[in-house]
């Protein structure tokens, strides 16, 4: 039977907000004696009594009260124990409404710090890998389709754009985390001239809340870092999902590192990228956190309602997902073995260059829809003789255009990548030109 | 920094699998020695083993091994451990993905059994709660807005309804369930001639899995578990809802038990409903998880990928939650104390009677859609002179129907309750009739 | 600007339930006249002018009047002008709460039929491939690795049984779809002496709703159609997946047929899967309308709530999207080109017969651990010598296990399929079993 | 029976971009003339057809060929049409991947301005509404427990701070939408000296988009857009919610116009606030939408794959959800009926003020922990006596804590409001200095 007390409890999960709380209380002791509100030896009791419980949180020899059901009742219990009744001050012009909204917020900041210190890690090995891998040559594809080749490098290069992104909104939300709630009371504000601009700069917030109710309310700044979390996943699946492709049998492009495969109970010869699976995974699990929470938040009337306590769980558990998915894949990708002749084969396939003959007849003045017609007659004729396009002879060639001449001949793996010269294209020195940015861009920020 | 070790294992979850790892084991071994693929002593050494393993389990006793992934792993370590080489048996015919496959299938069997057993257990407090209160009336609500009476145990008996519903669900989706995955190898079926019907009736199983490559990579069982439990949060947050409506100084009709409310840090006079409220918002989680693996599960290739392990969390958290809610909205039913004169007092003002008065002229043989705009003027001209309909007199009646008859001033509360004696209506004796079946079911099937 | 009315108006999209409205006002009126409550010409007069109306809408001359906010009261309207005053009958112990739950339910039983009929024809497209490459060969995978051999007859079986199983999550459905709400008006029952029985029988429901708060609240009925849906989605979308794959260079199974692939505008040799990722890609729509549909109706206090409205469009969409993804998938399975001899060169490649070398020396007493650790250094030996383990002399077998005898070299892709012969194994015989049965059962539920 | 060209035909909902097709093909045509790709002349007739087009298409006489599966390839054949094979030479140095990207982000930037619009227009009728109700007091609520008093213009102001938030997050995501993705080609970059700066200058993007892979495969404006909304139909349904709550005859604190209430089918003294209803209902279709367009874009390897053409129904669903559920709003505020009477006699009501009371005592030295105690005791004592706090005598208040004096008895809605002057508080002349800056902002903008 499940025990009501229990049932409402947070501590077993909320405990991990302790050193937010404890930072919030010590400004609001000192914030209370700047204003007289309470005395400057009150404040230095309370700052000195808060101050050692830290330590007995941090060294686990904190003595935790499950009927206490929250850590902020533990922590304030325990400062009475310490400090006796002027610890009952420490409460005043401030509920615990408001306190809970600003630890919330202290923790998303520094997780939202430590989010983009994982992507940047990922980043940086996404830019070794592809530097250590400049020239290699693989197929790029659509719809899974051998399309036209491209360098390694652009290929990595394109996540290193997605992970810029994630980076970006990471940095937008917290802005608005980054808003004191303290000073909003219950619901309604204070009846004491508390000074919210210092309480700001002493946990360094750029603004303060301007709304007491809305700040109690308000959990806007969960739900955007678990969005901005999802996209992320996003990225980090399809990732995954090449990794995987590319460490098949079929594809044979990667071998991954042993310490992020496993072998199979009872196939003997297997090595499985359970690694990346398990990212491509926990995708899903980062999806189910936000749905569920927008669904929690729906309709709730103003202002604070329990229900809001789910905020907890679900982002603490996005939070170390991403993390440990960010900084998983940033390992394999260190030791992920690249088969450079596998995928240059790969490369040089089939009709991959067929874009690359059609843009020929183009520059010879055809109209790219005539000359892709052209391409599609000339690669049906390839196909039923059973020959790539780098076997057909020129005259095979001019049965199907005259404009065909003998350099066309020329047209190979490296000059269709050479020509995609235009900025974004995946032509070696344009490649290599994005790789110098965003080298320079990551070390920049660090 | 992640350790990648620690990223794929599942042991930390996985432990709550012990005891039905080590019931299929058990089955597997007795099952190899009937077979004669191991020798009958063989057998019994297994067994005997796996018993003690599964003491050590239930004593807290057992070494666990971190560097073994999984709890499958663990078990089979101490098994060798105890009984030597021979343990290398038990994995003849039997690979880890139709091993864990049986495990969550035993698992969600028995949760199914005990979420079942704690629906009937609130339908049980439903219905207590409305015996107690058989006569008691309140407003009926479409748009939350009053519109016609309702007697109390009519309206919890919505609820019964809906649970029933839940029950079936859950029901059918075991029949899904015990359906036996062991014998199906790493995906291709085995080399040996395994009993697959007698282990399914050594582990109460209904039928085999008859696709090997199917039986391992299907987890429709803890999707469809999710499913339901996520139709029967929407019950239980429906059901809080009005908790917490009811709870309100506007309201006014319940006062909930004091365990299963708190009072504010700040403000001195409350008492909120907040068990309540949490059922409420957990109804989000629950739908969260749903969502989170029915993504995770999109697209994956046949057969087993590792993906598939986000199956535990995600499951094993929603069984608790459900179970827990059902729990305390059971428990907060019984100490639910019913304001019967708020109830009954806003079942009698307004124009609550005004449908009552329709069909009144229609029994007179006006088409209601002609009634209703009959009654429409009415209530007009009532609210116009600040009157409740019991207050209007006859005349006035008549100067908007002629067919008003000194009759009409006996309808009431009462009356219109009366009236809606067809079945499923809120009449006193049907639903009288409704309590006793309903609980005449539930006793029967327990 | 939005016009408010036609922010609420469903009539754009609810006219699709028309039928089912006239269904049911056909049935209630002959229920008013069988009880009396209105006479025997008056329900013939409502009863032809229904008829008449529904020929309009089905010839399309019906005069749709967009400032009637729903199809319900579109028709009622048109009624009056067919039929007079009498009209205004039809609504007598009815409300427009239980009409279109009515509604609802019976286009969702129709619903069900059809969905039920298009995976029988996907099944029955999934067994014609079957038995059309019954002898053919390819790799089983786990983790998207060669993990031992299959029958591609077997592999797709497995689809067989996925889609048997959502017919059955279907047919449970239909069981709580098919109750009656008609007879439960507003939300309290109806002050007439209604047959609630005969109108079921009528409708072929299987029962009537036993409360009638509950009747006009629920829509389980649409949420667990939905659930059913996304779960029959995760099939789909793995299929599609597997197609995605197949149809790659790099895997070169199949072909897909012409009318289901579409061209490059830019490429002129591709061939893009396009239906298979498209079904692939809509297994999330399908999953979002069931997250939004259980977001939207949570936490709503009893009884009718307009926010049910959005039961229909998301629904509507559900039905449509399966319905197209079913049958698109049937057809491209039905003019699916297998390349058989791709398929069993990769089947015959690499390490993929490890499993049954060491089922070989279990099979000569060693226990399956050692034999699997005996295999993985085999394994890691011939890799080593870049040899197959077919090319792999006896000596060689001999120098990591002295069982290794002559007989190890008739270890083939056929002695693999032929050894699993255990019930739901891919041995031929096996699944020529399961093909019959397979069969058998599609025919017998026609 | 599907047909499968019409499964994958987008046309149907794609039309919705013509306008931004031909926009970007303009830009397209003048940058390759300018370039010297193509003759000036060319470049001329091409936009001179694509006008015509664009003419056609805005007065509804372009002749769509559902053939043409969708708006590009109309438009492209429409332009043959009009101006022969030069037609074809649009299409050189641009795929259709890189076009549609084009007309998503275009259509974006636009959507996206018209949200922001939106949200401005509702924050303009909350400012108005919270200024024509000035002085109005009404309970706040945490747990929908009557908690502090509050202004009407505070309550109000939450919701202005709410949707201000909203704004930011658009914005934000603006800025990464206007990134062009022209001159990516299909996905390698194009082999002609395309000039995308030029590009992005006539289409008034930031800047281009800088790896062609990335460029075709991104999707994240969508799903960052779609995050938005969900998290702005969070505050809509919170504030619908509200509407509703304060629209049942036991809150009674306002009435809804009539154009955004409907009557009963039945019930003829009802005005339900159905508009309030919907617009909390479609949070959930908002929240779904994103969810299942989180799920489609899982796992896609790289670049284009078809399943991303899921991204046009759900964005612009969400697009004109949203914006019709903001336009209602703002609607249904301007004619919303504040029964200021109602609100300030519930404001009145019960023990709302005795957070005030504590507060008195803190300020006269007390701890806040203990003067909390103290009211509770006294709040209890005013319970059981059945008198309100203002109903109390100096000496009862005295009985509980000697530091009371006269002055407690002018503690009143009026002075609880007054204290709260700290800023974000719910004091008068807080408030008035809150409506000011947020009256400024909003027309700065403008």
């Amino acid at each position: 039977m499940t025990d009501p007390r229990q049932f409402m409890a947070s501590l077993p999960f909320d405990r991990r907000l302790y050193k937010y709380d404890i930072q919030g209380s010590i400004a609001h002791a000192r914030m209370l004696a700047k204003q007289g509100i309470i005395a400057e030896k009150e404040a230095e009791l309370i700052v000195t009594g808060l101050t050692s419980i830290r330590e007995e949180l941090e060294k686990g020899t904190f003595p935790f009260r499950p009927e206490q059901e929250d850590i902020h009742m533990n922590i304030e219990a325990r400062l009475y124990e310490k400090i006796g009744a002027v610890a009952g001050k420490l409460h005043t012009g401030r509920s615990r409404n408001d306190q809970v909204a600003l630890d919330m917020r202290l923790f998303l900041r520094e997780a939202i710090g430590d989010t983009v210190q994982g992507i940047r890690a990922l980043q940086k090995a996404l830019l070794d890998l592809a530097e250590e891998n400049r020239g290699v040559a693989l197929p790029g594809y659509t719809h899974l389709q051998r399309a036209q080749p491209l360098l390694l490098a652009h290929h990595l290069l394109a996540y290193f754009e997605m992970f810029q992104r994630d980076r970006g909104r990471f940095a937008d939300g917290l802005k608005r985390a980054e808003v004191l709630p303290l000073g909003s009371g219950a619901l309604a504000g204070v009846p004491y001239p508390v000074d919210r601009e210092f309480l700001a700069r002493e946990l360094g917030f750029r603004e303060i809340g301007r709304n007491s109710l809305d700040a109690v309310s308000d959990r806007d700044f969960v739900l955007e870092y678990q969005a901005a979390a999802a996209i992320a996943m996003v990225h980090l699946s399809r990732l995954a999902e090449e990794l995987v492709l590319w460490s098949s049998a079929e594809f044979g492009f990667v071998e991954v590192g042993e310490e992020y495969a496993t072998g199979s109970s009872i196939m003997p010869q297997k090595r499985n990228p359970d690694a990346a699976e398990l990212v491509r995974g926990k995708a899903g699990r980062v999806f189910g956190h936000l749905t569920g929470f927008l669904a929690t938040m729906k309709a709730l009337p103003l202002s604070y309602n329990r229900d809001m306590q789910e905020d907890k769980e679900a982002l603490f558990d996005t939070v170390d997902t991403l993390s440990s998915c960010l900084e998983t894949m940033a390992g394999m990708l260190g030791g992920l073995r690249i088969k450079k002749e596998r995928m240059e084969q790969a490369a040089r396939e089939g009709y991959i260059l067929a874009t690359d003959l059609a843009d020929y007849l183009v520059k010879k003045g055809v109209p790219f829809r005539e000359a892709h017609r052209t391409l599609k007659e000339l690669v049906a004729y390839a196909i039923k003789k059973k020959k790539g396009l780098g076997e057909l002879d020129l005259q095979e060639y001019q049965s199907f255009s005259p404009l065909f001449e003998k350099d066309v001949l020329t047209i190979t793996l490296e000059s269709s990548l050479q020509a995609r010269r235009a900025p974004g294209g995946t032509a070696p020195e344009t490649v290599e030109r994005a790789l110098k940015e965003a080298r320079k861009g990551l070390e920049a920020e660090s």
